[in-house]
C-alpha cells in the first residue's frame, strides 16, 4: 500500500460513511529493517501532510497506521493521528530494536466522544498496555500491525480477542495485505473484535477495507453482564 | 462426581503414571447457591481426609478441585492441595457472593520442582492474577472451574489460551462433566494449553480424564522465541 493507495482507500471508506479510518502498520514502506532508513520521513512530512489534507477534505478521523519516522538521527515506528487539521504524533513500539527506538508514552485520543488507545503490532502482546488503556477509560483499542506467517495463524486473532474480553472493550487490528514476494510476508486479516471477544468484522489476506459499526453502549452492557471490570481485587493486585 | 468417583478416577490416573491430578470445581457438591450450605465441609473433613489418604496411597499430588467449606459460619469455595500427607488449604474466589466469602491470598505450591498457581473458575477472567503468578515464577496455572452453557462456548477456551500466551506458561482447566438435569449445567471441556497458547489436551462434555505431559523446558524456549516476558516496560507499567 502506497500513500496514493491509502488516499484512494480513505476516500472510499469516507464515501461509505466511515467516521474513523485506520491504516495498517508501515503503510508507506515495506516492513523490514533494511527499508526503514530509506522510507523514513519526518513528521510533519510527505505522508502525514497528505493524511492531514485527506482527513480535512473527507471529514474523517484517520489513524495513520505507522510510518518509519526519522528524528534526531533515530528511527521510530510512528503512528500519527489526524483529526481534521490537528496532528498528534504518538509512537509506541517495543521491538525492531536493531533500527528503531521505542516510544515512551501511551497514546489516546477522542473520536466523537469515545476514547481510543493506540498500540503498534507487537504492543498487542503486552496485556498491561491494554489494561492501562482500559483503566484510562478507552472504549476502543487500535493496533496497526503486521504479524507474519508464523505468528499470524498462531496468535493474531487470539491476542486481540483476549485483549477485548479481558478489558471488555472493542479492539481493531489493521494489517497490510499479504505480499508473497516481500521479504516480510504479512499475515493480513484485519479484524474488529467486540467487548465479548467475538469477531464482528474481518477479512482475508488480500487488500480490503474492513467496516464495522461500533456500539459503545454495548461495553456497559457487557460490563454489567460479567462484572469483572468492577470486581478487580485492588487489595490483591493492581496494574499501574 | 462424588468423592467415591473422584477416588476411583485418581487411582486410574495414578496407575497410568500421573504425577499431579486435578479435580474439578465443587467435585463433592452440585454447583448452586442452594447446595453449598448442605454440602459444605470443614477442613480437615471427609473429602479432604479422603484425598489426603488417596494421595498418600497412590503417591500422587492432588489438587482437590474445590469443595464448599464452612468455617466460622462463613462458606468458602475452597481448593485444597494434597501433597502426600501435607494439607495446604488456600481458597481464592471472587464470586458466588450471595453465599460464599472471598479468599484473601494467592495459592502456589511446588510439584517436582515446578511451581503451580491456583485459581477457581471465575478467577480465570482476571488477567492480573495470572500475571502475578507468572511474576512469582509459576510454570503452570490450574483452574478447577465450572463454566456454563452460555459462558463456556464463548470464553472457556479463549480465556485459558489468553492466559497461557500472555504469560508464556502452561494452563490447565478442570471442569465437572455436564449434567443436563442439574440446575447449573457445566460446559465441561477440561483442557490443557501450552505456553504458545495451543490446546495440547482436551475433552468433550462427558466425564473423562485428560492427560498431558508437560515439558517445562518449552517455557524457556517460548520465552526466548517471543521475548515479551523479558521486554515488559516496567518504566511504563507494572502489575503488583
Amino acid at each position: 500500500m502506497s500513500s496514493m493507495s491509502a488516499v484512494r482507500k480513505i476516500k472510499e471508506a469516507a464515501e461509505k460513511g466511515a467516521n474513523l479510518v485506520a491504516l495498517p502498520e508501515c503503510f508507506n514502506s515495506p516492513y523490514g529493517n533494511k527499508y526503514f532508513e530509506e522510507y523514513a520521513e519526518t513528521i510533519p512530512g510527505n505522508s502525514t501532510k497528505t493524511l492531514s489534507e485527506i482527513a480535512k477534505q473527507n471529514k474523517v478521523y484517520i489513524i495513520g497506521g505507522s510510518i518509519p519516522e526519522k528524528e534526531n538521527g533515530k528511527l521510530f515506528n510512528t503512528c500519527t493521528i489526524h483529526l481534521f487539521d490537528i496532528d498528534i504524533p504518538g509512537g509506541i513500539t517495543f521491538k525492531e530494536s536493531e533500527t528503531l527506538s521505542p516510544g515512551n508514552s501511551l497514546a489516546t485520543f477522542e473520536v466523537l466522544g469515545f476514547k481510543v488507545g493506540l498500540g503498534i503490532c507487537y504492543d498487542v502482546r503486552f496485556a498491561e498496555l491494554a489494561q492501562i488503556y482500559s483503566k484510562m477509560g478507552c472504549h476502543l483499542l487500535v493496533y496497526p500491525g503486521a504479524f507474519n506467517m508464523t505468528t499470524g495463524p498462531l496468535h493474531w486473532e487470539l491476542l486481540q480477542r483476549g485483549r477485548a474480553v479481558d478489558n471488555q472493550l472493542y479492539v481493531a487490528t489493521v494489517s497490510p495485505a499479504r505480499d508473497e514476494s516481500a521479504s516480510y510476508t504479512a499475515w493480513g486479516h484485519s479484524t474488529v473484535v467486540d467487548p465479548m471477544g467475538e469477531v464482528i468484522a474481518t477479512t482475508e489476506e488480500h487488500e480490503d477495507i474492513v467496516y464495522s459499526d461500533l456500539d459503545f453502549e454495548y461495553i456497559e452492557k457487557v460490563r454489567n453482564m460479567i462484572p469483572v471490570t468492577f470486581q478487580r481485587r485492588k487489595d490483591l493486585y493492581e496494574v499501574n
